[in-house]
């Protein structure tokens, strides 16, 4: 399956929230990851980010598709600020 | 179509950034909007947004599908984060 994951996490827990979805997916926004992975790798991905969110001040979207073919991905801009602070 | 955008943006150009994509998506993360549109309304919004992008400072993704029912969405936690400061 493809997924991509899009976050809004607390300060306190997003560089542990990071350090999950990079086991599992690639990281290519600040707060974007995505990947082609197993129905069983995203469980596990989905349980270890449930054991660290809290309900009330962070959010979480899993957007999955069966396959990539499905979505056309379009760019613009280059910049890699995926860790830059200036930016958001 | 079914377009989701993602985006890292200097902040010095992010509030016009944001504005643009409101025209035509819905705001549902920090940095990220969706949203049904026409092609003639995304290709517009492509337009927009190139013209104030910097090529190496910004980066914007736009994942484009025929139809939201190729794609599941799976959120968890319930903060809505889109404007406060203190969270990425």
């Amino acid at each position: 399956m493809f997924v991509i994951a899009t976050y809004d996490i607390n300060r306190k827990r997003v560089t542990k929230v990071m350090k999950v979805c990079r086991k599992y997916l690639c990281h290519i926004q600040r707060s974007v990851f995505e990947g082609v992975i197993t129905d069983k790798m995203f469980r596990m991905l989905q349980g270890e980010i449930a054991g660290i969110i809290q309900e009330h001040e962070d959010h979480v979207i899993f957007y999955t598709l069966r396959s990539e073919n499905y979505v056309d991905k379009i760019e613009a801009g280059e910049a890699d600020l995926s860790s830059a602070s200036l930016f958001m």
